[in-house]
């Protein structure tokens, strides 16, 4: 079992789990998924090796367990957390503090395909993946001894991906996440002033500014934020307050699909098939519903390195203007025809 | 010029550097420092070539002009921020603040010889290392619109940085940085408690626990913290209480040489030569005889990456114990008799 430190020094948690040293190592020879098979006998989340992967926590289609599946989701074989062992917070000595590490830690396998990264699949596929990750967020907020669920993509290796069939993460941790707790507090205190939601306003001023809209759509804006830490990042918002990904309504993932997956389309083309993560920033379970917070869906690139003065600063160079890729992100889109049945 | 501006939704500034995009690239083709020559007539950094830098703003050996360099320390060529420009922070919109890309930013030539990394150096040489370290740090903090002054060092190419031949950096801001910040908080929330410094009191509870010391000196302590982000993730803390690097005393640094090429030896052995970045972490330039704060030499190879789990939620993975990778540092040490005529 992994567990979870405190660093005394940040009062930040970290997850030492030494059974992740064994997780498979990404082979080097297979660079480019356009170099890749459709199904390689080798990989755990090829159909026909289901039997490699712990039993499923759930499937699409949900209805018909006999035909073959289009996306599955079941537990991570190397989790870095575990639903054992205890919530209480042990003394280490007189300094140090930790705890079991307990949590979810599961993998949406989004295609059966092995070589179509998310920015080729079909608008259906896209949306029965983001149904998968609003499923399993609802089924495990009931239990709440999770605070918070990260859902999240890393695509390419150098986004710390270890396998290349096309796939993304969801890890329910029993604390908070200091990410979402330092965007929480400005968001917080921006609704003390003025009892309006940051984000509803931020959309507002791009939108009025449209320097740094990529597209806008019926239900979400696309934009690169004006503080971009790295080029190309980019956001995806729903225009209608929400909290929490997981009220958003069902009804609204056709749409969120299509405007993924022209996003990383976009992206693919602009950067020629880019390493990237994508994260799902969300409320805390317990708060789904409050005024202050606003879900949405962060891109991020990753075509250049953290170095020394980022990681001793904590401030990010970034050497693009979100303004001028936001115009090249916008040419790209046109030429494509993309976002366009979606309104706008 | 660049300019820097506030995340409105972390408070957190970003520098916008488009011109550091023209920075030389990497040559792949050159992967191993074992396989670089002592002199590459390409590298701005080889001797004979300092027409290729901006002028000088420190040597060593400072009094002999004529005769070679020993250590260089020039202004930055694609600088992230420059010496023009005002401090005032202006309102662009409603809702963004930026202001002109105003610091300092220099990189530090640690030795003549093109393929020697610090780990394969003098103790006498990285010595001088430290020495233009300090006088870099104490001339510029004089000006009181620097704030913050960040001197860290990139090494091998998963580390950020684009030259190979050796140097460390210096980026002098007139922000505070958010990671010491961070730091500060939980140091100074320790003081007001007990009246004591956080980081002498840590440093006592390992050197009692011993689990995570790699190696203990006269004025020095070498250990894994508890909760390491990543896998051998190392600090070098000197005993006495002292929260600035500028006002470490200069007869000291002898010993930090040592120390610092010992520890960056024995991880070279232990990982073969790993990509890895350190960063100095001291107090404001304001706040230098603080009670509160330590600082220290942070050492954190790149042996994995952050994927997004850990950008989504700010909760670190780390997959190897820090007291199991420390007691393999304290046998590769014993092997290569390192640490030893420092005392312990």
């Amino acid at each position: 079992m992994s567990e979870l430190r405190q660093d005394p020094t940040t009062k930040a948690w970290v997850i030492l789990a030494p059974e992740r040293a064994k997780r498979p190592q990404r082979d080097t020879k297979k660079k480019r998924d356009d170099e890749l098979p459709d199904w390689d006998e080798s990989c755990p989340f090829c159909p026909g090796n289901e039997d490699r992967t712990p039993e499923e926590v759930f499937r699409l289609p949900v209805l018909e367990q006999a035909s073959a599946w289009e996306v599955r989701v079941v537990p991570n074989r190397f989790a870095a957390l575990t639903p054992e062992g205890s919530l209480m917070r042990r003394e280490d000595g007189h300094f140090f503090r930790r705890m079991d590490g307990f949590g979810i830690h599961e993998v949406i396998i989004e295609t059966p395909s092995h070589n179509t990264p998310m920015a080729l699949m079909s608008y259906e596929q896209v949306e029965k993946v983001l149904i998968a990750y609003q499923e399993r967020y609802n089924d495990l907020k009931v239990n709440k001894q999770l605070k918070f669920i990260t859902i999240f993509k890393n695509q390419g290796w150098a986004s710390g991906t270890s396998l290349v069939h096309s796939h993304s993460q969801l890890v329910a941790t029993p604390i908070m996440a200091p990410y979402y707790h330092q965007k929480f507090d400005v968001a917080h205190d921006y609704y003390a002033d003025r009892a309006r939601c940051l984000y509803c306003d931020l959309l507002a001023e791009e939108l009025e500014n449209g320097e740094r809209i990529i597209a806008e759509t019926e239900q979400l804006v696309v934009f690169q934020p004006y503080a971009s830490h790295v080029p190309y990042e980019t956001w995806i918002v729903p225009k209608a307050h929400c909290a929490s990904f997981g009220l958003y309504p069902t009804a609204r993932l056709t749409e969120l699909a299509r405007v993924l997956k022209d996003t990383l389309l976009c992206l693919h083309r602009e950067l020629d098939n880019p390493a990237f993560n994508y994260m799902i920033d969300t409320s805390t379970t317990e708060y789904e519903e409050d005024p202050y917070y606003h879900w949405h869906i962060r891109i991020v690139p990753r075509v250049t390195l953290v170095a020394g003065f980022e990681m001793g600063s904590g401030i990010y160079i970034n050497t693009a203007l979100p303004e001028q890729t936001a115009s090249r992100m916008r040419e790209c889109a046109a030429s494509l025809n993309l976002y366009s049945s979606s309104g706008s």
